[in-house]
């Protein structure tokens, strides 16, 4: 593989952009029927072939960077496979005259501390007046786009060549089908209960579908702050969180350079990218919340729309009479956006202009198929102040904005808390698909206690594994430094790891019929013995085996059969293939003719006896 | 504070045995009102004078480690004020004649390879025939001892102090009272609800409940391994879990030297330390599982009550009937002890001994007041084998065995799992309940998911924060080393502090009056920008300081209002503070007007108005 990164703009701090195949892992595609150009990347773990099992596929939205045969130039950016099929179906047109970068979109940099421009030229693409152009539009219309094949092949995991897995699970109403069709992606997209996000200007995209009738998504954050990052280091931190897992990337950087490090995110980014234009556009106003206005806001959201990102956060649920709401919580307001509102509320004394300007915003947006995330701008900073009345003021209104954007033909989704203690969780999920109409729930956590700063990630996995199982269909991550300080690269890692944990805990106990495969060929190769099918499987090979060697180093041991854990002389493992063989040698006759023997036993015991031998 | 660590036996391999008062903490004690001596130890957090509140009471398990006037000896051993309460109240007769150490019971370890002998003498103590010993015993007959006032002091944490706290939680069917008093622990011990493992040979103890109706607690597992550790490394571990918060700790050492370094242990255990028997057992007959017999099970039983240990994990719900039963598991049995026994019952195709003796066993541990921990030798290890028939015919006779136990005196709590995904969690305490009869469940997570090896402690605390909310009374831990290799120090910290997370959102869950007072006073610092304040009140104060300055190291930033997330132009929580003063200098029928004014603008937006004005 080659790898090129730009010479300005500094070597990422972290070593290079990570590169090449998953350890024990391969990269595959797959191609669609109605549209057999698209090729669906998945991760293939390859068992040993004692096991005589197939190869277990993952969800990888990993992108080019982990295809041994890609080229990879962050200069370039990725390749735009996407385009053609935008243009194919039609309905857009190319930006005569596209924004032009002013000095305010970059905070005002200039000299050596602009970070540089990203290059490459590529047409910037808008819908024709009066044609559809969003992913909604065209499920309502009955269109299968490339998308929703992409998406649906890509949901099952390659399940339908391996054997019918068991549905187990409850889940809470939630209808994921046996297998996804392209035409069942256009149905969920088209009633508003799955996205696509996907800008018609992010050519390079790997779409995916965010639902909770599909797998369960997380995202990661990333960004820089007024300190200044490298643009290397940036596309670092993306490739890096996919590397992992994350299945999408919000972009929340503030401070300089802010539009320049966007467009190298974007055009080096195969899953979908998320930010929240009143961060800009508070930037252009020298950060005084009180002087935002909705000219700033508008162009703030062109420039962002035509650059490619593919939802934006928008914080119109920040209604003046919900402020006052929150003066006696514990921790008031602690979404910035939410604030950010909340403090141009208050200054002005009327009603928040992305309120009233609310379908201005969907007009926009759907003219790109910029993906609304709904936010929650009143979500609880505390276990004291969670479903308090500004939250769920706010929540009501965020369904009523769903139907405006609907009614624009825009897709949505709406973010949710928190700080929440778990017996208040299942709550946030019913008032959502009570007043949300379904649109797709995306959580922060929800952290589950207040009292382990350091250990974010932790406290919200539990919340957000127990919601994601009630039906949030993408999981935003929190990371160690949550409330501390910024996540450095480890900290980003340790944040997607805790989440994938979540997402697919969450996939298990609602009976997701392409889940358990994974576990099951896990715990297969734990049992057997097979170290290095056990590390390749985790989420984590690379750790789980460093773990591994430390107590038992040497080459052998890793096809040994025993652990540290019991060493060598005696192994719970091997025994149970003792029983395991004992019992395949007994007739089934014989096993109850033992269980009949041994209720004699319990009558001596003289306690209980019958309630024994009848659950026998 | 003195400290003195032995010569021989080498240096702990990881730093000198932790002691001082904690981040921002200060050792205080409450004493009895029955028991005027007792003195019950609390971990003060001082918030800055600036906030005018109390400081929090901090459950506090790490004994007298943590107390800066206490002289640490630990060839000597903690102090054993409780050898005079056990003596004060009779029933107990020293032991004439000891067991005697004998050389299988450090595994034939000799000369340089036997680790020294703790040399403080003691008394050893053993039931009078016919008196009462166990604390149910005392219980069932009227009699409050020292350890349920103890208990009940401890279980409050000052609360009566302080205003009384919101019920706010769902408890499933708990009865979780707004003050513990010892009458109540009384009561809770009689009837089985709840054990105060508490050996009357463990005169350093300083007693702890473990039930439904007091706070969650939490269980490490040390132990050396085949490898020779120094005694002052084991004390070292027992040491540091406790300082993070572990309620009791499990000595699950294997190999050699394992009687000695079980007596440094106890005498320096200010926590119940519980044993597997069954594990030393086998230790005696060379590591052969079907040479074991009742007789070397019996004098291992004895050699440990006589020791001190608190509780024993005793495996007598693997019947032979069922270990046919885990034939067709993806992973077998898994409990070491579990296959301990199911290869004995196989190798003689007879019932167990444990079993068969479970009344023999019964009178033993009565005679010392070692509690049981009944053992799910049949615990699932996978997520494919979770809620099983052999799983669920085991907990039945669990149940059966307790009443059993219960007949002879004795308390008796139960082990559960294991690995189960999350809509299986519930089931696992509803059977529980069910057919063990209220006695406490004592679970190992539940793991969620089984795909990431390397962190297990995130997989299971997910399910232990949920089996703790639905009422289990105690999650022993996992680290991130389970399945791959023996915890190090980092290990067990990572362990505890996951765990303690779960057992205080499960705490706050079920809405124990004592939890959300913590939760509250860290968010209101956090709000308030009390940085140091924060951090103390944190599980982790180090961790946490260390991560806020690797953004904003400067000592000034302590005391900054604001953070290095959004920096200092633009500060959520400061604008949170400007609402709050807005909505003060409003009267509560201006907020109505503004909201009344606001419904005539919804009414231009066309769609829903009439339902946001209702919810409003």
């Amino acid at each position: 593989m080659n790898i090129h990164v730009p010479g300005k703009g500094g070597k990422p701090q972290n070593g290079d952009i990570p590169v090449g195949e998953r350890p024990g892992s391969r990269k595959v595609y797959a191609s669609g029927e109605l549209f057999p150009d698209i090729r669906v990347p998945f991760r293939e773990v390859a068992v040993h072939p004692s096991a005589d099992e197939p190869p277990v596929t993952i969800y990888d939205p990993s992108g080019p960077y982990t295809d041994p045969h890609a080229v990879i130039d962050i200069e370039q950016g990725l390749p735009r496979p996407r385009e053609a099929w935008i243009l194919a179906r039609g309905g857009v047109e190319e930006v005569a005259e596209p924004r032009q970068v002013k000095p305010e979109d970059n905070g005002f940099a200039a000299g050596k501390h602009l970070a540089p421009q990203f290059m490459a030229k590529r047409p910037i693409y808008k819908a024709k007046a009066g044609a559809p152009v969003t992913q909604l539009e065209f499920a309502r219309a009955g269109k299968i786009t490339a998308e929703m094949e992409y998406v649906a092949i890509r949901e099952n995991l390659r399940r339908e060549q391996t054997a019918p897995c068991v549905r187990d699970g409850e889940s809470f109403g939630a209808e994921i089908p046996d297998f996804v069709t392209p035409e069942f992606v256009r149905q969920e997209v088209a009633r508003g209960r799955a996205v696509i996000p996907a800008n018609i200007n992010h050519g390079e995209l790997e779409p995916m579908a965010i639902g909770r009738n599909f797998l369960v998504k997380i995202n990661a954050n990333i960004g820089n702050s007024a300190v200044l990052s490298s643009v290397a280091d940036e596309v670092d931190k993306l490739v890096w969180s996919t590397r992992w897992g994350a299945d999408t990337v919000m972009d929340l950087s503030t401070g300089r350079n802010i539009h320049n490090i966007r467009d190298w995110i974007i055009r080096n980014s195969p899953v979908p990218i998320g930010t929240v234009p009143i961060y800009q556009a508070l930037e252009k106003v020298n950060g005084v919340a009180e002087d935002l206005n909705w000219e700033v806001f508008r162009d703030t959201l062109i420039e962002q729309a035509e650059q490619g990102v593919d939802y934006f956060t928008i914080h119109a649920g920040v209604r003046l009479p919900f402020v006052p709401l929150t003066a006696k919580r514990v921790t008031g307001i602690v979404s910035r956006g939410g604030s950010i509102m909340a403090k141009w509320c208050l200054a002005h004394h009327r009603e928040s202009f992305l309120y009233e300007h609310f379908e201005d915003i969907c007009e926009i947006m759907r003219a790109y198929d910029v993906s609304f995330s709904l936010g929650d701008g009143l979500r609880p900073g505390s276990i004291a102040d969670a479903n308090d009345e500004a939250q769920f003021a706010e929540l009501r209104t965020l369904g009523e904005l769903t139907k405006v954007a609907w009614k624009h033909g825009c897709q949505v989704m709406i973010e949710g808390p928190g700080h929440v203690a778990m017996h208040k969780i299942k709550a946030n999920m019913d008032e959502q698909l009570k007043h949300c109409h379904e649109a797709p729930f995306y959580t922060l956590g929800p952290l589950t206690t207040d009292i382990a700063p350091g250990y974010d990630h932790i406290t919200s996995a539990i919340g957000a594994a127990m919601i994601g199982w009630f039906g949030t269909a993408m999981l935003c991550y929190v990371t160690p430094k949550e409330h501390l300080g910024l996540p450095d690269r480890e900290d980003v890692k340790q944040g997607v790891i805790a989440y994938k944990i979540a997402a697919h805990a969450a996939d298990l106990a609602k009976g997701h019929p392409g889940a358990r495969m994974w576990d099951d060929a896990l715990s297969r190769a734990r049992f057997q013995f097979r170290w290095e099918d056990q590390f390749n499987l985790g989420l984590d090979p690379e750790t789980a085996r460093e773990y591994h060697d430390e107590s038992l180093p040497k080459e052998a041991h890793k096809t040994a059969h025993f652990c540290s854990m019991c060493g060598p002389k005696f192994c719970s493992m091997k025994i149970s293939q003792e029983v395991r063989d004992f019992a395949a040698g007994m007739a089934p006759n014989e096993i109850e003719l033992g269980m009949s023997a041994m209720s004699d036993k319990f009558k001596e015991m003289g306690s209980e006896i019958d309630v024994v031998v009848k659950d026998l």
